[in-house]
């Protein structure tokens, strides 16, 4: 069985991923700075003799590129995915997901490992989109970018199909995803909204219009796809080394459609206050729907519809109302 | 008369665009950190009082941003333009390529620079080709990348963009050029050649098999787009303040008509040795051929043919040997 090393091991997605991959038999180097993760998503692989857990940056090359010996697969999912403050921080982006990904391929080439998935997003296709009702395939135009976040991943995918395509790894796997939602997620529209009804159950402040329409994947969905697809080695394969796949569910959502799952769930009825505007915020984009025939066709599909995986985020928060004080 | 500040101002095409631009009339500052550039290609410039040339490197942010004050634009033209040996130093490209312009973005944000021209390349397509014998236009499918010369300037690409669409400058204008020759060219084919028939006039070694198809663009047909375009200030009045542009000839030769060319005008007949392969080097595109009918759309055309672009540059070469012993 293989060994594999995670990136942004003690996050949402991260440690969710460690949680399968030991399950399924894997031994798993996890590796997190722990700005965002936190330590408590590890109590249970903590106990797993086939896991250990590695605390460094992805910045530091030397500590990266030691704690990656031994590996035969990367997951690189550690990221900035502060958004909305882009500009705020303009040089987060460009390191935590454009240089840091530099440094995992280069911890990769020093220890020969030829094999990585990385999560990236739907926001690269900024908004070139030429026909915004309809889902956006992986070969749309090329974009524009809109956002620093995009940028930066889009930069981190070219750096991976350089690293696939010039031969210096076997399987590069790139996946961009739509919002993931369920159990350990800390932040987004539902991570905000259920922590208003708690403050105020009689009211709630949206972001933008309540007509932003977006596609949502629950996490497990999320997890299958991506272990599905590199368990295939569809990049082994394939005409090129790189395989970028679309991740999300065949449908999307207004904002207004969850906010009537959320307030549904809790039995809420909160007067709706909109700040205006079609976009939550500059560079948000008003419409990420995402074309997931390519990996459809390869046999996966998701077993949750957006409200389920919504309801069940709901569910898992009001289990966990630790994680907004643990938050940074 | 506005401020212009040039990175790569002592480059091959930095210093011809200084030249222009003090004949216009402009007041500017070169940058430049004489890695690559040659103060002889300023000694024109450096007489003239609207001239300052400033010595420095694109990652020391706080000296670029001394640098810059006062400017009203930026042409960004400071690059590692070293393709061929990327795995070799593979920081390079993202370093000098991506860092450093966001670093020249944050200058500008610093300053209150608005404006800025980038020189990319049409590398960025990558391979992603879907009708290969057809010119590649600006809006074609979302390329997979191919090369980290390419990776890190379609990163930059993304990073002008998000600053342009989040408002942070007001016109970004991106150029994918072929390659440039004509006078103060200092490395690519045509530098190679002449060199190798100098030494040997009776053979000639040629990477790859000569079919090669590639497209070349004379110097100052170059600057005469990219001043027209900025000029016109084509992203002030368009939906996207990010406008980019292939630039080319709406031509192409294969290596062998541009031997041909070469020798014709050498009056040598030498030996031909082909290394073979379809391609000159891991990463190298078999077919650089741009759509160039969106800048021609706006009154631009070229000047030069590819032959008359090669003449040339062969010309200057000869009275220019001095080029070859200051090369680094």
């Amino acid at each position: 069985m293989q060994h594999v090393f995670v990136t942004g091991a003690a996050g949402f997605i991260g440690s969710s991923l460690v949680d399968r991959l030991l399950a399924d038999g894997a031994t798993v180097t996890g590796w997190d700075n722990l700005s965002t993760g936190q330590l408590r998503f590890l109590e249970g692989a903590q106990r797993h003799p086939r896991f250990r857990l590695v605390r460094g940056d992805n910045l530091d090359q030397p500590a990266l590129t030691a704690a990656m010996k031994g590996a035969d697969f990367v997951f690189h999912l550690a990221a900035n995915a502060d958004i909305r403050d882009g500009w705020k921080h303009p040089e987060r982006d460009l390191q935590q997901n454009t240089i840091a990904t530099f440094h995992v391929l280069e911890a990769m080439r020093a220890n020969g490992v030829k094999r990585i998935a990385f999560s990236s997003t739907g926001s690269v296709y900024g908004e070139a989109l030429v026909t915004p009702d309809k889902p956006t395939p992986e070969n749309d135009v090329f974009p524009i970018q809109t956002s620093l976040y995009g940028a930066s991943k889009t930069a981190g995918e070219g750096l991976l199909a350089a690293y696939a395509e010039g031969a210096q790894i076997d399987e590069a796997y790139i996946f961009r995803f739509v919002s993931i939602l369920g159990e350990r997620y800390t932040h987004g529209h539902v991570f905000d909204f259920y922590q208003q009804l708690v403050a105020h159950p009689d009211h709630l402040r949206v972001l933008g219009n309540g007509t932003q329409r977006k596609s949502y994947l629950y996490v497990q969905d999320c997890l299958d796809a991506m272990l599905h697809v590199t368990r295939a080695g569809t990049a082994r394969t394939a005409k090129h080394h790189t395989q970028i796949y679309n991740l999300g569910t065949p449908e999307f959502v207004q904002v207004n459609d969850s906010i009537r799952f959320i307030c549904g769930a809790l039995g809420l009825q909160p007067r709706l206050e909109y700040t205006g505007g079609d976009r939550g915020w500059i560079g948000d984009n008003p419409f990420i729907f995402l074309d997931t025939k390519k990996i459809q066709a390869t046999g996966w599909k998701p077993k949750l519809t957006i409200e389920q995986g919504i309801v069940r985020t709901l569910r898992w928060l009001e289990a966990n109302r630790w994680v907004y004080e643990a938050r940074h």
